[in-house]
């Protein structure tokens, strides 16, 4: 099939040497690009959540080496490859759950510990090569999911998993894009995503831009969504996939796939392969981000919350395999997650 | 038992034959009372949600036909019972879906038909036995329903059921309260409640004033806390039962219903047999209200979301009686309500 036309401006932008990226916080009232110059801007960027996604912060981090490595290599043409040690674990650290980080670090660090001489270019190349990569395998998932769509379906997704939060077309909304471009979609409904509204800022802004009509719903009526029969399908993206094929996504994505089992809808998790880990035998493995309590109790630094309450802030769930209708990634379809099948998949 | 006793500032006072609602929509940051000087801008301060939560909307409504009758009558003598009708219509209209609006208000018209002379002094007397009636019956449910509770129980709660709603302390607050009071319940959850974060600005202010500690949580964590097995009871309020047991509610019940029954939670309703509605055979047949897509839209008259994005925005859903464990009204508690059991209740 043809690729998908992306018309959202790109969340991570790499020209003339210098990564810019995309403020999602101040997503929809205002479109701005952050120069970030040296690695601890880096990795306050995807901390902060400037950019945010997991494919995304995974390519945002492969950049981040590559400034990182610049500066080290600047300082000490000897020590640099030692000196890089502390850039990338921060960068690691920067957040715990998207598994895609930390093996856009691996791939990175590969490559270090076999240049000799000026670094830059290579693992410049590198870089590229991941947001390139992470494009094609977006244009691939998009039309692998689509193709499992009868006509006039009506989907909801949840958070961003779209351009936003990827190099390319995005890995759910990829799929819509697909679907809705070949008439297979015909309704989008999306969760609006709190705390942080992800769904209400950075999906409904980017189907806007693509000129998809989009019906944004609050997360708790996502279950009378289900009753009436208005959807048939929940598609979303992960953050991680254990090797049982649990997936760990956006809090709030476990309570739509027991709620599409329970009233008959699919459910279809879209992500590159990079973010498979078969290093965790299940999801109960995953290491889940808290967030700051004032993510729920502030709204734009404006307390929302009575005082005195306290606030429990899991960034991300986990739902088990046996909820997951069909993963879809760049390698293939993957229907009834278990790990003998995820094994098949990665090889 | 004895009485629960409750700090928060009531939700409704009639004092020196004035009617005076607490503004809700500007808790928690301010407490501020509106006097309603004529039935009007009673009905608006239902719609415009100065009051809400449906015991509460029917104590109001029963008030505003005081106030109307008591214009009416200084108009025309003669003809007042009949230039009435157009203000119950009004005070009808304000919102759908809770029952116990229509129902405060047929009990008004019932005497308001028997009455000669003035009939100011008649209808006063019984508003404040409508209102009497309630702050009983909250206590009365109180008590059934932590009975029901274990020691050591962790709860959750959904919207805000609480003296904010009500007459009295509340109906799922009031079993929560006196679940607090007797030691039963030694943690109590609350989902905020989008889009109008009742629970958030309401329910959590509530607890504060009672000194009940309280864990705000998004919609969308319920599920990854009742997979962590944090709970053992969802606790909820409801705004019309159906004749075989359905019961609507806030929007994100029904998803807090179908979670509970997957992840081994019970489920409670607890409401005054002023909710409940035999002449509703099914709760398919409840109204249900769709408020302004502004609602979801926007926060505070500041827009949050993406321009060109669309809402839907049901204020109420239908969790079907299968998938409720127990209602506990005033008249007594029904485990796995059916038609028979209600009808047996309701006598």
């Amino acid at each position: 099939m043809s690729a998908i036309i992306d018309n959202t401006p790109s969340a991570i932008v790499w020209m003339q040497e210098e990564l810019k990226l995309l403020d999602q916080r101040q997503l929809p009232q205002l479109v701005v690009y952050l120069q970030l110059d040296d690695v601890a801007a880096v990795a306050d960027a995807i901390r902060q959540m400037v950019v945010r996604g997991a494919p995304a912060i995974g390519i945002t981090a492969a950049y981040g080496v590559v400034i990182a490595a610049r500066q080290r290599y600047a300082e000490n043409r000897q020590t640099w490859q030692r000196d890089l040690e502390p850039d990338l674990e921060l960068l690691a650290a920067a957040r715990p759950t998207a598994v895609n980080l930390c093996w856009a670090l691996q791939r990175m660090k590969t490559l270090v510990l076999t240049l000799e001489g000026d670094p830059f270019g290579a693992l410049e190349a590198e870089a590229i090569l991941i947001h390139q990569e992470d494009i094609a395998a977006n244009q691939k998932m998009a039309g692998l999911g689509a193709d499992l769509l009868v006509a006039d379906s009506a989907v909801l997704t949840h958070c961003n998993a779209g351009a936003l939060a990827t190099g390319g077309v995005g890995t759910a909304l990829g799929v819509i894009r697909a679907g809705f471009a070949s008439g297979k979609i015909d309704q989008v409904f999306a969760d609006e995503t709190r705390p942080w509204l992800q769904g209400a800022r950075l999906t409904a802004w980017e189907l806007v831009q693509e000129q998809i009509p989009v019906t944004l719903l609050c997360e708790g009526a996502a279950a009378r969504l289900m009753q009436q029969g208005k959807i048939g399908w929940v598609i979303v993206g992960s953050d991680r996939i254990a090797a049982n094929g649990d997936v760990a996504n956006k809090i709030g994505t476990l309570s739509l796939a027991v709620l599409a089992r329970h009233f008959g809808v699919k459910m279809m998790v879209v992500a590159p392969s990079s973010t498979v880990d078969m290093q965790l035998a299940s999801g109960d493995l995953i290491p889940i981000e808290q967030r700051g309590a004032d993510e729920l109790l502030e709204l734009e630094g404006k307390r929302i919350a009575a005082e005195g309450a306290q606030a429990w802030t899991p960034a991300f769930d986990v739902t088990p395999a046996e909820l997951v209708d069909v993963i879809v990634t760049e390698r293939g379809v993957v229907w009834q997650p278990s790990l003998e099948k995820m094994k098949s998949l990665m090889g």
